[in-house]
């Protein structure tokens, strides 16, 4: 997966783990409720869109998540019958040790079975299911597993989101995925909360990270926010909001993508062959940007977001400031109160920020705490996705679910406004390839201290 | 296009052209439906592949033809509001002289308009059409267009069927299109028939193509089969029947795909970067081949197909005889009935001979005839695809119908098994690039006379 | 080879296809010291550049024309002992039963054997084949080799001029090959003998090809120009004179480049896609181009060259003509002397036609003939490249020699300003694909009549 | 550049930096002579080749070294007049802040200069090189750049031997760059010294990176070494030596390179794209290596390289260890005396360990101390590129020297068998990208301690 949620940090704060098989069941029709909501608005020729070899259409990642509870969970059972045995290699990601698997990008090409086959397929896996959790057929590691695939399939509803925008913004009619999405606009008695301010902290060693799960923590992480670690973060800031689109569309009439002195190497061939002028999504008329409620103007006050990590890295050199470390940015989010705009907000883009959604802000210190570290857009850090000492991948095929990909991608941390709300934490690790842009990523600005 | 039919040579032998907008009411009526009929096995999801930049998705091809009506025919009229104008863009194929158009390979990520949307589309289009064909709105240049339209849209009712096949073949479910088609098979009777026997002709000058219509001729034509001309035809002689699997199959066992003295040098590149080593669609065991109706067992004596020019070159090679040219073939074909395994006949693959389908033989003279010239596969010729002496293409955008493809392609004769028998002609020239297999192409040996 | 000479076609006319071991050995001497002679001006450093996958470094000319006589002549004695076995996977062309070969595009890779390595090889081969001169080693087929051998190495000297012309025009330092090359320029006084006068012909047959060689001639022609055979010539009227610069102008000016009308399908592509908006090697400011002696003014009354067949058929359309077919060119050639412009001329660039230098002319009847048909510019024609009825290839590894080429190519004539006078005929049948501009390539028009 | 050096970091055991105009000077004349000692073996033809993109011929570094010296050095004084304006377009390697440039991957169409005038070339800067030290018109600023582009001039003589390496190793011929390099081969008395020793560190926070220069010290150290910091390292053990030929063979017989679980995705996908199945230059009998000094048997006990990022940490994982990480090696390297197999010991190939080299084995204590890390290969880290707490490019131009390539790339450490020996030292950082293999890359093995 290319990304991975984990525990909160300070375990007292949370007790939402689900422990019992009760409360997974429980959990496991949520979560599965929750994709079929989010596929409702699509056609069946909209679940076959594949715009890009980087993205699976929507029937995809339905019939994925389901296989994945069918094979690593059903098929613990030796004498586990599948519900058909080809599909295994259709519904397969990338688990080398679970046999072959159909090339990434023809999954596109795969009319057959049909979306309506693949719902079929999702209720006979949820009704297998349901008879294992009444029948208590599922051992510790079972529903291990279980919880894994839980997050496994949030982390899968928001791809489905970010892969049906990319395809919908591919279709010349830029048609909306939805209609009556929520929209907060922001007003003008915005502009004057909105002056960049600064959160400093001095030199430290911090502890980030999450004890492993399963064994030493009750609470989920992915494998790869593990273990729990000593870093010694050096003197820093971090600015108190996330970039705006005010503030990067200054960086663009200022000549950010024409200036080769503030992009990496690689970045600025990237600004040339594609070429990139401007955030994806926006409008060349630098007003407008495609949504998934379609093309709306552009909130300035909001986030800006679907920028590549070459162009926050380079946004940031133009303002003076650099990206933070991973580390920076968990030490701090680890005192903050999980809150912000998230899947359930229902606005599926990132909206500006409301005042007392931080811990902090809560306390009465307006203007002095951290905005929007959770939720609106992933935060790309200048870290580069790599184990953590003393890192161990999960045992057997799920080994393969993160620790493979640490090579070549970045950091991105915080959560979306299509992240799931409960699938968030401080030590979250996301990661993209420098490249992307069609996941909601955006920047928050740091600067060193002498 | 890259398909194109022609009215039957000897002109008294056919009255089938539609004279009179009754004629021409009717016809439409029943092209518009055969497409539907075809389109009607396949799902939503089905009707969105598009498996490679060659071929497109099924929903696309029942919308082309449907835009080609409305924007070459029912936008004649300066007063014509167009159903979605933004469809211009989305269905318009390769006529710069009518705008803009999305790039080809993109074809498969238009989920919008949906499947029922494009049938929605039909619907309203036809009767649109039907008030025209009523009011009598169409002039002779309308109704001309609207003829062409007709043969356009039977192209296309072929390359639906080709372009399915192709996608079915991708999936590695290897669905089937229809369960019920209609299959011949070849008993132990057969083989004794089946000794090539030449026909011969001596070298004289004849006379191909199709008078130009409109204008010379009330019989429907493509432009490029026109005007006719007369040609030198040296000493030859054709072989009766096309190639078959057990010919093939020899060619194959004989190290026909390891010998690079056979092959073009292109074709020899072809052979060994794609691989190639057997038809496309044959299965690596050389039993079995993928149709239109799933995996079957080869048939011997039907005739080989879904084979590249480099193919079909290479054989001819090895078998010590070479392609006809498209005069020799035209001249032989233009005094035998239109008689074989079409569409219609609900094989969707081609079939062993029959006794009694070509001319010579209803008289009686077993064995004498030319065999299966009409029908079951595209004969690929030696002859390149380059205008006639004294070519003129259509005026207005029509003139991209044809004429600008005129370069690197190669003729293919005769139709094929899912060609309607109502679209081919002796005259009618097919046309693709060498290395192409999806279509259902074979061949015919020729060989040189002293 | 892409590049093919044949017997002049009035047999009569020529007595220079050398019959004795003496005149061969002499042609041998001619031929091999043409080659050092243009070498000449080239370092070591130019001698090594590929500056594209068609093109190969001077260097490998020189060595593969020398190892053709040693592998195919030296090498038919069975004790023969190679100067380095293992130079014949390098300078092995393209001759699969001569064994395996290095891959064309790496030519440029190989930095040993050096260039002065090469000239050694060149010396002993040379040194050895005058040993088998002088002792009469060489049988008639050896005999015929030898001279299929030397007319080889000619279609190599003209590659080895546009290949390093390609070399240099990438250099953005845009060196010249020679400072002292002639130059005639056109004054005031041609402009009013320029304008276009057509060369009418009525139906009839003409036989065009060359008798086989050898076998049924003494006079050389390579394969693919044999058999002699007939040819129905529709009526038709052939240009006096070669497309100038000044037309070609006239037609960048109206537009030609951006009007889809014009082009082929693929060309259009490619205009857009390269993008080509000018002949290759003219400047962007349409008033000088690169020549091999570097930079120079445009001559207006000069033929344009450089052109691909797109450029060329789209020119031709827009001047409301069309291409010749071979047989028209061939037919007209045939009557003609062969005198023009050639690599003798030591100009290596095209010039304008001066007066006297065609058969009719020197008749005295003075615009009447066919001017400049021989030399300057390659004609491209409108015919695909493939085989003569009858076409047979000649015997062994040189049956590889043009026969697998005959697909996706097409025919130019006449041969050009870089060819030896000696190696050109009216058969003479080149060709390259399309696309290809590097060639001294141009056109003359031709329209059908009535 | 893709090199980096920097001053040693304990500083008062190195007094080496070149202070004065004298010392520079005399620095300058060493590192230019010995660049003509390298390229000395090489024919101009030698001098032409690229052989991939990431490479430049010989001729190219010659003349791009001194191109450096002339734009930043010369330069500077305005009145100064360059030997060949047109030359700024083509030597300049990737400063986009002195001009446009030629593209990298057509470095080798440049035959003109040729290698005789770029050798010229040198001549005349050396002479204005050497009239500007004699006259002291260089001022602190031009004496900072000027010992810059001896270290620069050094990462290029690496260079062009890895690249001739790659070049020679293409050519099917084999080459060698030279017949008379000093060869040690390791006996049988070695097998017993080799066994695996770990030497253990506890955590600490270490100080790291070199002080920047110039400004805080007189020691050279490229940018990218500075700021000094402070690191928290965890407890590990680093492997005693790297790991050996014999090491590696044990892996491949072990099936390394097809089982996937031992590979990042990527790495897993060049394994099968390229294929990969040993290291590069290894003979498919395992028994010989491709070196400067032609085909070789294999040393078992001489480190591994030319290895991918890739290999080096799927061996790794094999091992049950993983890579060091750049501060846990620059730690260990801090402590140890600058010793190894250099450029100067002209074997250009890495050689088995000889007693004695390291600091504590000199001490007497035997197997205890870390040997070969520096000289004979570069050393994988687990460290991504990226830049060091409060880093700061240079002013000008030559802050595009480092910083924008600190993405994708990884760090390699210690120097190799091609490194000037006075141009290493322990907080040098190397970086290539992980799919890298034609420089000299091997591994040592660490890991973790709980």
């Amino acid at each position: 997966m290319s990304l991975t949620p984990a525990t909160s940090i300070p375990a007292p704060l949370r007790a939402d783990a689900p422990h019992s098989p009760v409360a997974l069941g429980l959990r496991y029709q949520q979560v599965r409720a929750r994709s079929l909501a989010l596929a409702a608005p699509l056609s069946p020729d909209d679940a076959m869109v594949q715009s890009m070899d980087d993205t699976s259409p929507a029937k995809w990642h339905l019939a994925h998540t389901t296989w994945f509870f069918e094979r690593f969970v059903l098929g613990c059972d030796a004498g586990y019958r599948a519900v058909n045995p080809d599909w295994d290699y259709l519904f397969n990601s990338y688990y080398q040790s679970a046999g072959p698997m159909h090339a990434r990008p023809h999954r596109g090409l795969l009319s057959r079975p049909t979306l309506a086959e693949v719902l079929d397929y999702r209720d006979t896996i949820d009704a297998r299911m349901a008879e294992g959790f009444q029948a208590g057929d599922f051992d510790d590691t079972a529903l291990d597993t279980l919880l894994l695939g839980t997050h496994h399939e949030q982390q899968h509803q928001e791809l489905l989101l970010t892969d049906i925008k990319h395809a919908f913004a591919c279709n010349p009619l830029k048609p909306a995925y939805r209609d009556d999405l929520f929209e907060h606009r922001s007003d003008d008695t915005y502009r004057d909360q909105r002056g960049l301010q600064w959160i400093t902290q001095n030199e430290r060693i911090v502890e980030i990270g999450a004890p492993a799960w399963p064994g030493s923590s009750d609470s989920f992480a992915f494998d790869s926010e593990s273990p729990r670690h000593r870093v010694l973060v050096h003197a820093h800031a971090l600015a108190q909001r996330p970039v705006s689109n005010a503030d990067y569309r200054a960086f663009i009439d200022d000549g950010g993508y024409s200036n080769p002195a503030l992009w990496m190497s690689e970045g600025w061939a990237k600004v040339n062959s594609e070429p990139w002028s401007r955030p994806l999504y926006w409008d060349e008329d630098l007003q407008r940007v495609f949504t998934l409620g379609g093309l709306r103007e552009i909130d300035p006050h909001a986030p800006v977001c679907h920028l590549s990590y070459f162009e926050a890295d380079a946004f940031a050199r133009w303002a003076g400031a650099r990206l933070p470390t991973e580390a920076e940015w968990e030490a701090a989010a680890a005192t903050q109160a999980i809150t912000g705009h998230f899947v359930e907000d229902d606005a599926l883009h990132p909206q500006p920020s409301r005042s007392g959604h931080t811990g902090l802000q809560r306390a009465g210190r307006q203007q002095v705490g951290l905005q929007q570290l959770f939720g609106d857009i992933w935060e790309w850090t200048s870290t580069a996705y790599t184990p953590y000492p003393g890192f161990r991948t999960l045992p057997g095929a799920l080994g393969e679910y993160n620790g493979k990909f640490m090579c070549g991608q970045w950091i991105l941390r915080g959560g979306s406004c299509v992240t799931p709300r409960d699938h968030i934490r401080a030590s979250y690790r996301n990661f993209f390839y420098p490249r992307d842009r069609w996941q909601f990523s955006g920047l928050r600005l740091a600067k060193d201290l002498p």
